[in-house]
């Protein structure tokens, strides 16, 4: 942390700063430039820099950013690869996951699962448990729906993931899922990234609405904190007063992302934009961007989905856009595994 | 909701909503204006408008807002008054609750906790579970925080209110806690919400970084849909671009609130702006907008505090902050039981 | 400027910050700390923080806010106060400005004054030239409308403020206004900013929809900078994610601002909230919260305006608001000359 | 417009929004759900929704969206094709335009201009007239510097991209400039945006920071509406919470916008992320998304540069981007003319 004083500030008000920093148990640099005094706190991360904002004398206080290293690439320069049945994502691969929004009945997933399938997909995805701002809506099949979506899988050779909500429900889906989903409602929830620090299944973290990149580095490294090195972040829009999309979509987050962490990032262009047509161009320009990965929404038929239909692509769009997106990833020097 | 076509649009078009809107059950009503056809959708609520806006014609499609009821002052005209050790909160009353941000030793809540009930204040705050951005830094003192709050809060005849943050954390509240406070990082932790609805204590819901008022009062739904009558709103200000404050306190939420919904809404300035003297302008302009409480944080050696020391007030600004509060409080005809 | 080097950053890459440092006419202290080496460099304000944060080795870099200087509290340590036709803004004294948002007529203009005028406002305000999102909405009477305005105000003795949207109006609004207002659209017009700074009338500077305070202060600067040393900040709301009202009044920024410049801080509740019913609230709170003045819609008959109607007062609104802000205003030690 | 009454709202009220309405001049259609009675008021573009929400019985008001006519695709259904030197903006083609932010020198621009043409491109950008932020920062040459690029540009047969920031100066761009840009600040600068109205050469108007696309397309229609026809929209990030970036690109305003209008719609990768390193992902990130064209930022030695040169290629950069580029415009059925 650094204290800048005021043009003018004098030195009692620059001693008092001093003496606050060691009453904290912490060593002070002092620096004189020409117009101001600017003070380091040497090993400050837990001093609160408002401590300081206050202080007679004090023009700011700038804080060195923050805590978080085992997500950092100083702490491991090479990318994170992870691999979930065969789909790899990071270290020059575009994985990919696909499925509908929720799952609704085993003739759905199956009709899903058959087609995405049958295009080389190896996830598919589906909620089980979903959280809905209205407390009268659909609320998902629960573990009928995990148990569901497993055993279609399993016909299919597929691997599975799904949204988890609660710390007592992490049994349940060590059971039947292969990617623990945190939603981006719960990116902050430390209590249950905590114990899925402890679990030895890859977790991928929404980023929250409202999250800086920093704050979603930071949710990450509660779960490497905790021992799970298999973190995947999922970029799915932020909140901003523009409403012609749902969310917007900040894909220059791929490229801060791959630079500040090894750890892969995957785009979900369905929740992102929140409309059909919009989820193609977001998933080229994602592709091009530079991501790791994408997680898209796909129905059989969108138009009776009980949740989301209207951001689900039809399979024949899926496909299509997958026979582009295998063109642009060589672009940029990516790989895809899918055999379209 | 209402499907407005474009200009221009033709017949089969118009056809193809209508039937669109019979397929998934529902009526519609046609209504032809000279620019623009406009159909009705009748009882639509559970169906997403963006299904009808991905169709042939369709210009845009208006939602009729949210699907809250018991909150709703239609439902329910009256303001719902809660009385917590005597404190009221609502009905022409502005209820206090202050204290220290987190429970770090007996000494320092027993030190607070003498001086506050000496300003007459009835229920003390102090935080037990300590969610926090970073994994390494102090996570509070847990079960034997709760019990040093209480244990102080009897022997001065005060309430408690304390952060409950998960669902296997309830029983342990209920037993030593008088409020149960939903931090704003779980506003939309809906499994969480469904079971306070079955609590027989208030519960108090901080309204989300980036939450929009009609999603707060949509959570509030979660806890009345389930029985839980007693629900107290706490704004504590929003994320926008803005970085002067930690956040931008919307203080337009109190007359917002109060015309949509009968439940008491009350400010927490602390965390709303971050910083000390910051706090005293904003509990006045609160009241002044017509807020039905306040929650402050005040601790005896903010200088010392282990979390947020900065936006906390010394008892003696309190003081004086009440004194001040008293006078504004009966020009907008409301009264305050604090005996400064 | 302080760029903070990576934890490991070696020799070569400190010194080749410090190189660049000097490559651009500036020096260079250089700070080790046990986790970063902090390297200062002095005298840096016209250098692009970005030129540094693309070096290897370099973590972050910190820049030391703004140049403003003339705004600053500290160049001048005491407010500012803003006396116009014997209304002062700032010193302890709370101003007030009210009108109709647009001069339609004489008879309205009239009508609006002889009400105000009886209440002891002594400025009025309307808009002449209307800058509106659309090109096919009302755009004002234009110099017909400063006409109107100057010879009723001439006939009740009121000071008139309104808005001056380009360079090439300012003599016309030299000749008919007394406050020059500089709308939220044209904060950061610097052109027109530049002009206004010659000008010996005081300006008011509305804070543009996504500027920070510190753009705002900056815009400020631009007026001092060219000896007009008269200028009124004027907070409106700002754009957020948030739709119940059409923007956010950030009331917040009346202590912060008043901390970093002995500049006036008013606010325009109409607009920055939109709805005539939230007006009288956010009136109380912003004197509450210790703004140096209020500029307020009114309009005799707002049912019938032709623009604004829904956010202007009804003219007993306005006078029984201001009984009530009469009885705030003391106790935050202000003054208001208005002889409701 | 559309007035929703309330769930129970009587007959009255009804009664009195509909007088309402037609007092106002308009016709009132009425429609009975079994939910809300639901009021269409007819040909209602210029009454203000707020007028009806403060009326008994009213939930709300949904206002059928914006006025704007001559740049929506109902209006005209194909595309807008702007052809400046030869290279094309819209109808299939991705059109460049590159060069320094601000003209230094002639040496410069010299250096920026052999590099680019002999790579293809055929429109170079460079700031003349500099608005910034703080009144003490270099604020451009002026007309020495559009005598510099024009004189450049004509060397190497390319065309001229400049800002023009005043009415006034208008005559000077015109003699000098081939496409007038408006800058983000300027983006509602309605005076000035009528007077290009009347301009017979192509105006590129960019996003405002706070601007929603609504907004943007109607500051287009201003344009428009006074006859020239020739307008490129151009996105450069939205001020959002995220601080990583200087802005968050808004990428999915490209298919918003290809739906909604029939103008091109091109990206500026360099103010939309701040830094160099962002600009290659960003770019085709743009393409794969279907844009109609990028202004990219290149300055021969960036480290020297006067203004922004952390956010500008080096030509060998800009060069390898081409290269890709080129790779990816196909992919979406996208013609690049740049010849690299």
């Amino acid at each position: 942390m650094l204290i800048v004083m005021r043009h003018g500030a004098n030195e009692e008000q620059i001693q008092n700063v001093i003496d606050t920093i060691k009453k904290k148990g912490r060593d002070a640099h002092v620096s004189k430039g020409d117009m101001h005094t600017v003070i380091g706190a040497v090993g400050a991360n837990q001093i609160d820099p408002r401590d300081f904002e206050l202080l007679d004398g004090v023009k700011e206080v700038l804080k060195i950013s923050s805590s978080y290293k085992l997500v950092s690439r100083i702490f491991k320069p090479e990318d994170t690869v992870i691999d979930v049945n065969g789909e790899k994502f990071g270290g020059g691969y575009v994985g990919l996951i696909a499925g509908p929004c929720t799952v609704e009945s085993e003739e759905q997933v199956e009709a899903c699962a058959k087609k995405l399938s049958s295009y080389g997909v190896k996830i598919i995805r589906g909620g089980a448990f979903k959280p809905r701002t209205s407390p009268y809506a659909f609320q998902g099949l629960g573990e009928e729906g995990l148990k569901i979506i497993r055993r279609v899988a399993d016909k299919y050779n597929m691997a599975v993931t799904s949204e988890v909500m609660e710390i007592n429900q992490i049994p349940l889906f060590l059971k039947y899922v292969d990617i623990l989903q945190v939603g981006a409602r719960n990116m902050q929830n430390f209590n249950l990234l905590k114990e899925l620090s402890h679990v030895n299944k890859p977790v991928m973290i929404k980023r929250g609405l409202s999250a800086t990149i920093e704050e979603w580095l930071m949710a990450a490294e509660y779960i490497l904190s905790g021992g799970n090195r298999e973190v995947i972040l999922c970029e799915r829009g932020i909140r901003t007063f523009e409403r012609a999309t749902r969310n917007t979509l900040d894909l220059c987050s791929i490229p801060v992302v791959n630079k500040l962490s090894h750890l892969p990032i995957i785009i979900d262009p369905s929740h992102g934009t929140g409309l059909r047509d919009k989820v193609a161009p977001m998933s080229m320009a994602s592709v091009a961007a530079g991501c790791d990965g994408l997680m898209i929404e796909v129905h059989d038929t969108p138009d009776c989905a009980l949740c989301d239909g209207a951001q689900s692509l039809y399979p024949e769009q899926f496909k299509d856009l997958m026979e582009k997106l295998k063109k642009i990833a060589p672009v940029v020097d990516k790989k895809m595994s899918i055999a379209v």
